[in-house]
C-alpha cells in the first residue's frame, strides 16, 4: 500500500489564530491559558538572597545550579546579577548560557570521553569552563585531548560519592582519586572536589538533613586533605543539595562547614512540596504554582475535573508529601485531592470524600503546589512571572540536550 | 538587602557554540546528543496504514488523534496525506494545525464556558471546528455565543462516559443528553457522540479489550438511538482508544462496530511498552525509542549510569510492563533494568543482579522502549527520524497550552 502524496508542511501561515508568540505580559493572570506555571518573583528573589546571604556568612562561594529553571532571568537572581559562576546539568544549558555571554560555568554531569569534542567547543569560547570527572578513563581521555583555545589547561572537579551512590568516586577510595589526579596531569587542572548530598532527600527530619550535610562535608574534606597529602593541589571543596544548604547551621555545624569553599544548589529558587516536606522551606517559600481551572463537575461520583494533566504537572510525588494525599497540594483548599491525571486533565476528589460543587464553579482558578519543581518546570515552555494578579514577565527556559 | 543591578539578558549572541538550531539531518544517529527521541518512520507509516486500512474495512472514518506526537509530519501519515479530519487535545494544538492550513479539527477536550472566546477565534478561521460538550451549562453558553464568521452554527460532539469515569455524560443518562441537545438549539449543530474507551487500559487480555470496546460501542450507539427517538439528529457515533482499535475484530465484533461512524485514536502512531503489554501491538510495532549512552561504571555496586533521567523518559511506568522490571525495556538487552532516575541520569542494574561491564563500555548506545510514548515524546523538543543509522528528518512538536 502506498501512502498518498503528502501535502507540503506549512511554515506557520498565521491565518489569524493566536500563535505561540503571543505574550501575556501586562495581562491579568486570569487571562492566561491553563495549565500555567506561575512564578512569584519576589519569593524567588527572597530565596536567592537568603541563599547568597547564608553562603556569605559561611564564607562559602555560591555556585548556583540553574537546572531547576534553565533561564537567564532566574540565574541572574541566583548570582546576584553577575553573568558568571553557575552550575548546569546539560551541555545544552552550558551552550545556552555561554551563547548568552555567561562565563565560569561548571557542567555538573559526569564526563565521558565521547563528550570531549562538545566540551572543547564550549571551552574554546568562554574563559572558564569546568568539567566533572569520576573515573580514570575520562581523566586520561581529557588529558590527551587538545587543550582549549587560549587556555593553559582543561579545568575539572572530581565528583565524589559521599554515600548517595549515584555518580562519583567513593569518598573512602583515596587510591581511585589519586589515580584520577595522576591521569589528569599535566594538561588538566584540578579545581577540587564536588559532592552532591542527594541522600539528604532520604531523610525524615531536619536533624537528619544536617547530619547528612555534615557527614558529606566531612567526607569530602577528608578526601581533599588526603589528596593534598599525596601531593595534589585541591583548592575547592564543594557540596550541595537544597535540603542540606537550606537547613540551619549551628556552631557545631559551622566548624564542619567552614572547611568548604563552594556550594552548588538549585531547587531553592522555586522550592516545592518535596522540599517543604523535608523542612527545607515553609509553604510560604514555595515560589511556583501550576494554575489550573475547573472544567467539569461529576456529582454522581463526587469528583470534578481540572485542566491539568501529567503534561502540566508530571506524575511524580503521588502521596509523597506531608501536606495532602494525591499528586499535589491545592493552595487554600486543603480538602481537595488530585487523585489521577491523564495527559491533559486531572481528577479531583474531596479529602473527606465530599465536594462542595457550589464552591468550585466551572472556571474556578486553582493553584497547585508541585511536588517536584524541577520536573514540573521542565513541562512548561513559558513561566508566567506575576505580581498583584498581573503577568510582569515571561521566562522561557532552554530545553533539550 | 538589594540585589545588584542585573546585566542585560542576551539575545543569543551565538558566539560559536552550537545552538538549538543545529540540525542533525543527514548525520549518523551516533552523532546525535543523548537522550534522544528516535522514530522509525517506516514503522510509523505501517502503523498508520494499518489503522487506515482497518477503519476502511470496518466502514468507519478515522479521525486520528495527534496528541501523542503533536507534529504535522506524523499527522499527515495518520490521515494518509490530507490536511484535515483530526482530533487534538489542546487549544494550542488546534491553533498550530489551523495556522498550518489544516481543517475539520475536533478539540477532544471538555468545553467550559471560559473557552468560548478562544474557540471562536479558531472557528472563525477554519471551515470546520468541532467542540466537545458534556454538560448543560457549557451547551447553553455556547448556544448563546455569537456564531463563528461565515458559519451557520457551532459544531459539537457530546462526550459520553461509557464506564471510564473521567469526562462525559453517562451513557445511561439519556435525560442529561437530551437536556444538552435542547440547550444546544438552535445555534449549535450536534455532530454526534464521542466516547473514549479509556477503560481498555485496565484490562489484562485481548478478550477483555475487545469486550470493553464492544461494550463502549453498544452503549454509545444505544444513547445515539435514544436521542434520535427523542427527535435529535445524531449522525456520528464515535469511539476510540489505541487498545480497542488495535484489537482484532471477529464477525461478532463486526456486527457491533458497524454501527459506528468514526474512530479517534492516537497512540498507535508510536505504540509503546504499555500498548505491547496490553497486546495492542508487538514490540516490533513500537516505532519510538529513547537513545541513551552509558556514562559510567560502578562495579562495587554492580551498577552503571546512563544519560537518560526523568526529563528524557518520565517516571511513568515503574514495574508496569510485562517485559522487564524497572522503568523501561532496553532493546536487545533483556538483562538490563532501569531502576532509578534523577533529572539527567538513570541507574542501571542487571536483572540477575550482575552486569558484564565489558559488554557495556562507556559510550555504548542503548535504546529504551518507553512505557508511555505520549508522556515520553512530550519531553523532547525534537524527534529524530532515522533510517539505516542516519537521521532523515527532524520533527518538532508543538508544546504548551
Amino acid at each position: 500500500m502506498v501512502v498518498a502524496r503528502h501535502s507540503t508542511l506549512c511554515s506557520r501561515k498565521a491565518v489569524g489564530v493566536r500563535t505561540l508568540a503571543k505574550s501575556y505580559v501586562g495581562k491579568r493572570l486570569s487571562d492566561v491559558p491553563t495549565p500555567a506555571f506561575l512564578v512569584d518573583k519576589q519569593i524567588v528573589l527572597n530565596n536567592c538572597q537568603n541563599m547568597l546571604k547564608k553562603c556569605a556568612e559561611l564564607g562559602i562561594k555560591l555556585r548556583p545550579h540553574v537546572k531547576t529553571h534553565k533561564t537567564e532571568e532566574a540565574a541572574l537572581l541566583q548570582t546576584g546579577g553577575q553573568k558568571k559562576c553557575i552550575t548546569v546539568s546539560t551541555f545544552r544549558e552550558a551552550e545556552f548560557f555561554a551563547d548568552c555571554g555567561w562565563d565560569d560555568i561548571l557542567l555538573a554531569f559526569p564526563l565521558a570521553p565521547f563528550h570531549i569534542g562538545r566540551a572543547k567547543s564550549l571551552a574554546d569560547h568562554i574563559s572558564t569552563f569546568h568539567l566533572l570527572v569520576d573515573n580514570v578513563d575520562s581523566a586520561t581521555a581529557l588529558a590527551k585531548s587538545p587543550i582549549p583555545s587560549g587556555k593553559a589547561s582543561w579545568s575539572v572537579f572530581i565528583k565524589v560519592d559521599t554515600g548517595y551512590a549515584r555518580a562519583g568516586v567513593r569518598w573512602s577510595d583515596t587510591e581511585m582519586a589519586v589515580a584520577i589526579c595522576k591521569a589528569l596531569q599535566p594538561s588538566v587542572k584540578l579545581q577540587g572536589l564536588y559532592a552532591h548530598c542527594g541522600d539528604s532527600y532520604h531523610t525524615s527530619s531536619l536533624t537528619e538533613v544536617s547530619a547528612v550535610r555534615n557527614r558529606t562535608a566531612e567526607r569530602v574534606v577528608k578526601l581533599g586533605e588526603e589528596l593534598v597529602q599525596r601531593g595534589f593541589a585541591c583548592p575547592i571543596i564543594s557540596i550541595g543539595s537544597t535540603p542540606s544548604m537550606s537547613a540551619s547551621v549551628n556552631a557545631e555545624d559551622h566548624k564542619v562547614l567552614q572547611k568548604l569553599n563552594e556550594a552548588h544548589v538549585g531547587n531553592y529558587v522555586f522550592y516545592d512540596l518535596q522540599q517543604a516536606s523535608l523542612h527545607s522551606c515553609s509553604l510560604d517559600d514555595v515560589a511556583c504554582r501550576v494554575m489550573t481551572r475547573v472544567i467539569g463537575h461529576y456529582p454522581h461520583r463526587k469528583q470534578m475535573l481540572i485542566d491539568c494533566g501529567f503534561t502540566g504537572l508530571t506524575k511524580q510525588g503521588l502521596n509523597a508529601n506531608k501536606f495532602v494525599a494525591g499528586y499535589a497540594l491545592f493552595e487554600n483548599h486543603p480538602n481537595l485531592k488530585l487523585i489521577e491525571m491523564s495527559q491533559e486533565v486531572g481528577k479531583v476528589e474531596g479529602v473527606d470524600g465530599n465536594l462542595d460543587f457550589d464552591q468550585y464553579p466551572v472556571g474556578t482558578e486553582l493553584l497547585l503546589y508541585p511536588y517536584h519543581a524541577c520536573a514540573t518546570a521542565s513541562q512548561h515552555p513559558v513561566y508566567y512571572i506575576h505580581k498583584d494578579g498581573l503577568v510582569e514577565e515571561e521566562w522561557k527556559p532552554i530545553r533539550g540536550w
